[in-house]
């Protein structure tokens, strides 16, 4: 009630105050609300509206006020509803009235922006890191692949042999997508709204370019109630990160089921898998699908601010509060699954015999026994037919197309000659897909230089990025 | 890793112990697996499968373990990984080696299952309470409300009068249904799986309707790969809550609207209101936005359970860890947002005055003129649009079609006699609704009797549902 | 323009007219519209309110327009907005002056929502049907599948075995519940909204009994506003509808894996499969995918109506036009899947053999080794981690614990002799899993039992429900 | 049948030809299936793998084809199951064996992916010129507006006067975002997939760089398992609709606000409203409404693809066939939204009268009032209590704070002179937000250069992009 003053005449209840209180999410971004602080005192002493005294004092305070929520020992009282007032009333008791001027010409809806958005710049910087480090355990385990192919599926049957290194290529490409998108997410937040005050500016002369360039920003929000009431930059967070889980569950679908004894084409390492209170023989690929699982939950954060915004006037409204705890939830989400998904990839053990084992059940020279034919001159719609009729015999006498007798080729088609046994050779078969982006081993080779320039070109983005205010300690093991 | 045991070679990893472990989010429960663990061990005992002193120790064990923790005196472990083993190690430590035999015949996957549907049942149940509650405080606000009638709009625009009481009682109706899909949601949680063990069942002769009876379930899972994989309870839980969220959300709409300057219908008492840190006029109806806004929060926690379900093979895959922390929010976050509604709702001030104020605008005696004209004989279509037409002029002259002369009256149709002022009677308009579910007052009286029978049953329901296994003490508070 | 008359002075273009209008999509309710207005129809001339002579032209307009649509032979204009102008004034072209008296106490608002309702129960009882056709065609694999047994899988790793049967019928106990929740949309839907009028109900003397019992509705909805604004029955039928796709992605899933070279348990009829322009080899299980994928759409039908309804004031508003699209997706989308996922059932080919042949790869017995030292005096947490390094043995031999010679085992514990073999048999283990709810074959026959009686229950439910008014011819095909 | 041939011995039944076929949806994208098919024959020929005959005449028989779709002259056939077969098909009708040379070095896995960005790219570029249409339409509104002043809000309560200009200008800097999310869409479906084949590459010579830039796309995707397998520029594309519709339902809900009888800040043209079938006076805001309800369904659309592609394995899984339907739906529903838009905010008439008659309700001075005292050395928190003081003095007075007497602010505070009415002048209080981003007239218009620069550099960015293949005449009306 000391908050808002002279007009009320009762006390909000205690169910209300919990209720209300945004405390428990957003002191984890103290050190975001600090830095804000201390930027809008030092621009307030440049402008002349408070003294060079107040300043030091307000600054001074707040560093031993972040030193000690840094090392725990702040005590945090829910009657102060938001870190905001956390603060300021915990400096004001330390520093006396120097510690009321600092609110000057600053109101809590552009506060809580800045601070949102310090954070989600740190959190997208954290997340970018993640993905590269991701990205190279998922490179290196291509590297070690070499030639071991496996078979490559559509609709989770046997297609066509493919190297193992190209597959697992694949989800590079995915996650440097992926960095795109956490890239847009840190632009997006890259926008001073210190300034814009309740919503309509103030009469204060400040300098909002100068608290700007001392927070990081690379830029000032232009429109004042655009400022207090812009989510955008935590949609296109938690959309990065949507998009990002949905990549991590396909790999952690085929981490399950290579895994699995059906399949058996990798062996986890005993680090990466659980077991089981009951059946003393499991061996569980627990965190791929708890990765998998999580999906959902990044998924859900997304939805969730989506609908909250959904309908909200001008400018801001108290649903807006709401908007925090998804995005911390969907970044903490993203940071442990990339770090999980990394130790997995790379202490997986590849089983190349089985891969090539299980390739003579699919049949998966079907496609070049049907090219042996279109290359002799029968049109492919027709050698396509003669090649599945094959299969089906081969099927019948329960065998792979390749163990076939050649006199059933030939009954077949009398363009048939011994060398069709050529065709059936996995190796050739892989070897002979050269078309750029194709599964041959020089096109998987020049491929790996495009995603060498690509983890070169975003190591460097990560390094041109405007300097972030870093999320205090202890803010992970709370969440 | 003592956990499971021989067949690791390697210690799962810090990180990964973080991220596999449940134990944040499932030690809420301990009440239910201390219920759980206790039926299960007294069910051993009198099938001899556990000696009875085993029993004692172990249920006196267990229960000097829940004192500890209703009295915060618990120390929980990561390590430990989930509640069930969190509780097992310890009543090894206190109780010895008995400890070990209460996991005879059980596996964690029926043992989470069990509690987890303890604590659903638990958690629609005060859902149900809370929901008669707000009901309550509707209908006592209603009957507060007397003859007070206000615009009734659709598309927000002034459409008819209606009494605010039947305003209200829509809201009761919608809480009505919700209650029934809460309802839904206990009988669906209120089926033990405990016995299905890991996913087949036991070679040990478990009594499992006797657990079942301990427990208070109504009856027993028939399939154990169904028991241990089901999470459709869930799914019934925190749609009820979705759908209620929404409800919520239109009352909060019109909060928000009738408490504005331009509207001025209520007043909310300053304990459910808020202020600005920086423009003293404010009062804020910051409650009615933040129910408003976390019905995101809880549509997200069902996309989240929907999503991760997807695509699951039988049986428990780990995944479904993933299912607790969803329905545990979108449960707590309906118990708040019930109570505060509800005490926003018994404590505002209602504007009649204002709202009879501002019936003036929006020509709402218009269908009684048209139907004024139908009655003496003209097609209802041709009287819409000579009415149609004298709102125009209404509208040019900046007045209600109630303000025009009686000579415009007349020109636009001779039917039209000098009592035609009668239609403009705002109280006789509301009268006149005397349909079954009409506006007028005896229809809605008869309504208020359809609404006391409906509260009546389902307090009768409350009354007579199956025993429950409280949430423990200080859940709340950590949520 | 011609709808709302006299006070509009400008016309609607056509860019807001394709947009504002329903048609598209209401059009495929045309039966219940035509049901809706001769149930008005006869009861106002019971009431007094319209001849008997108009009531008798309108009905017959009305049939007359209904047989023509039925046939294909009617011309939809999008400039009539909807169905509900689409054929009233279609009706007025008919039979004149008495078609525009059909509209007296009516308004759009409680005609759009009788129309609505009455689709959504025949939508849910269609769905009713499907449902238990499914679940036939499942108890019906059941019981073919005899003793056939299959590796019982958690985290898709082999866990302990079960019967075949066993795993088909954990997926008819999730169709229960699904029957249970279209059976309460339908209640839900099962509600007269007619009479409420625009908002208010209306001033003619209207029996709203008697259309609600001549509708085939089980009781009068009981307050106006909440006529016109209540879409629950649809929320409640795309959730049914959610849930229930989400348990066929799981069976999909399966089915999936199940068709995989690496699984290889069942094979796909060629009517339920299918292959690829290019690879001749392919046999697909493209349905099963398809039906997994659908899974997102009816999810995203669900939270597209649960976004649009948040945050609406009372009473109706134009947002609720987009009710309609998303709830016939979603039951058209389950009908299909329903019956195609029927035809899959039924007609798919289970290899025994196989899936008999890859249970020696999981260690299967390992839970029932651990039984037997048990059973003969070993705590059972011990034995577990005794078990647990013979099966890392056998791993490191490349065999199944069943595998080890005798020597290993006693080498690990004297308390195995040679007897322990019998522990190894398959069929042994599932038979002596006989709890309630277990895989032991006794017990899935109790089991079977409960499905029957369900199944019985289910179809009585079915056969009881209150008389629906179909959906239309040609609706389907259009959607 | 005929297109997997041999290997199959029975037909897909009528009801899963229905359930699989793709071809009512993807025949909307005819011609970029035709441009797609030419290009790939062209390079066919170029490398030598046709002849140029057939080149020729396919890219003949090709246009022919389109010529006739264009004018709806092209009976499509259920049976083709999709738009390739339907226009191959036909294709070798017209031209004889040709046609079926066509497919050489191609699958359906990477035509589709080439055909769907191709859409995705013209659906976007559509987008961004309807963006840009609306916000020309909001900078003229803002311009119309000059100095017309609106109670700025927070909470929907009166906070501080704002310029109309600015208010509209927020809205501005929301699309200019949208914008680049449309952008960002673009460039991500702007990669050509054609040469991927079926899931490895092909054995056959292409030119993948040929057919990329003949098609006007930027790149050639590098990894042909991730060329057939990702659809994250569909979700770039469904996600940029999302928050741009969440946008438009925050102006929708102004509009709606604005538009009622208790507001009355605008009138919106009769040709963007509707009436009621019952109700004469009624003029709703109907099209408003509509686009704050569509948003439900866009977001709708977004969570289906998330989900449908959470867990599939590599590559091409027959549940990527739900990909094309919700994209086209959500950037058709944006399309008619923008416009739509676009013609009410051109075409509403601003009541400023009504307006600035309203602002004496909210004590709208007051934080001018608190600044009053601040500047005259009172401490900021201080101030505002005495403020808050006033304001609850004024409210049981029932009056503004700016109408309480002279003697009441002297007797709260010896710092209040005569001059305080000066605090008073609403005018003046806009005029002294002077910061930057602020309300202040001169602000705004240093803001409006902004904006203009945005406009400017998003109209060339526009310009500047790739060719795209525009969607075929007839799609909007089917969909």
């Amino acid at each position: 009630m000391a908050l808002w003053g002279g007009r009320f005449e009762e006390a909000v209840s205690e169910v209300t105050q919990e209720f209300g209180a945004s405390l428990p999410i957003d002191r984890h971004l103290y050190r975001q609300d600090i830095a804000g602080s201390k930027a809008h005192a030092t621009m307030l002493a440049a402008q002349g509206i408070i003294s060079e005294e107040d300043r030091d004092a307000i600054c001074a305070g707040l560093d031993g006020i972040q030193a000690d929520i840094d090392a725990g020992a702040f005590s945090f009282d829910i009657n102060d509803e938001d870190i905001h007032m956390s603060i300021e009333s915990e400096l004001t008791r330390r520093i006396g009235e120097a510690g009321g001027r600092l609110h000057t010409g600053r109101s809590r809806n552009d506060q809580v922006a800045t601070d949102t958005r310090l954070a989600a710049k740190a959190l997208a910087k954290q997340l970018m890191e993640d993905n590269l480090g991701l990205r190279r355990a998922l490179v290196e385990a291509a590297d070690a692949a070499g030639d071991t192919i496996l078979p490559g599926m559509t609709h989770l049957q046997h297609a066509q042999p493919v190297l193992f290194a190209h597959q697992l290529l694949a989800y590079v490409w995915m996650l440097t997508r992926d960095f795109g998108r956490l890239r847009a997410a840190f632009d997006a937040a890259d926008a001073s709204p210190l300034g814009a005050a309740a919503l309509a500016g103030t009469t204060y002369p400040l300098d909002r370019q100068m608290t700007a360039e001392a927070l990081g920003f690379s830029r000032v929000i232009e429109n004042s109630l655009d400022a207090v009431s812009d989510r955008d930059f935590l949609l296109d967070l938690e959309y990065a990160c949507s998009v990002m889980a949905v990549h991590l569950s396909r790999l952690s679908e085929e981490i399950v089921l290579w895994s699995s004894q059906e399949f058996g084409f990798i062996t986890l390492s005993d680090a990466f898998s659980t077991g089981s209170s009951i059946m003393p023989q499991k061996k569980n690929p627990d965190f791929a699908e708890l990765i998998r699982g999580k999906t959902g939950r990044v998924v859900g954060d997304l939805v969730q601010l989506l609908m909250t915004c959904k309908g909200l006037p001008l400018a801001y409204n108290k649903d807006l509060q709401e908007d925090k705890e998804g995005a911390l939830d969907a970044a903490h989400t993203l940071d442990q699954c990339l770090t999980v998904m990394r130790g997995m990839v790379s202490t997986w053990k590849v089983n190349a015999g089985r891969m090539r084992a299980v390739m003579h059940r699919g049949h998966l020279a079907a496609t070049d026994v049907a090219d042996y034919l279109a290359k002799r001159g029968m049109p492919f719609r027709e050698a396509h037919a003669v090649v599945g009729h094959l299969v089906l015999e081969a099927e019948k006498a329960g065998c792979d197309i390749s163990e076939l007798p050649i006199e059933t080729f030939r009954a077949a088609s009398d363009l048939f000659g011994d060398d069709v046994v050529g065709a059936f050779d996995l190796d050739a078969i892989v070897a002979a897909r050269t078309t750029r982006g194709g599964t041959a081993r020089a096109a998987v080779a020049e491929q790996r230089r495009a995603v060498e320039d690509a983890l070169a070109a975003d190591e460097a983005a990560l390094a041109g990025l405007s300097a972030v205010v870093e999320m205090g300690e202890g803010t992970r093991s709370v969440l």
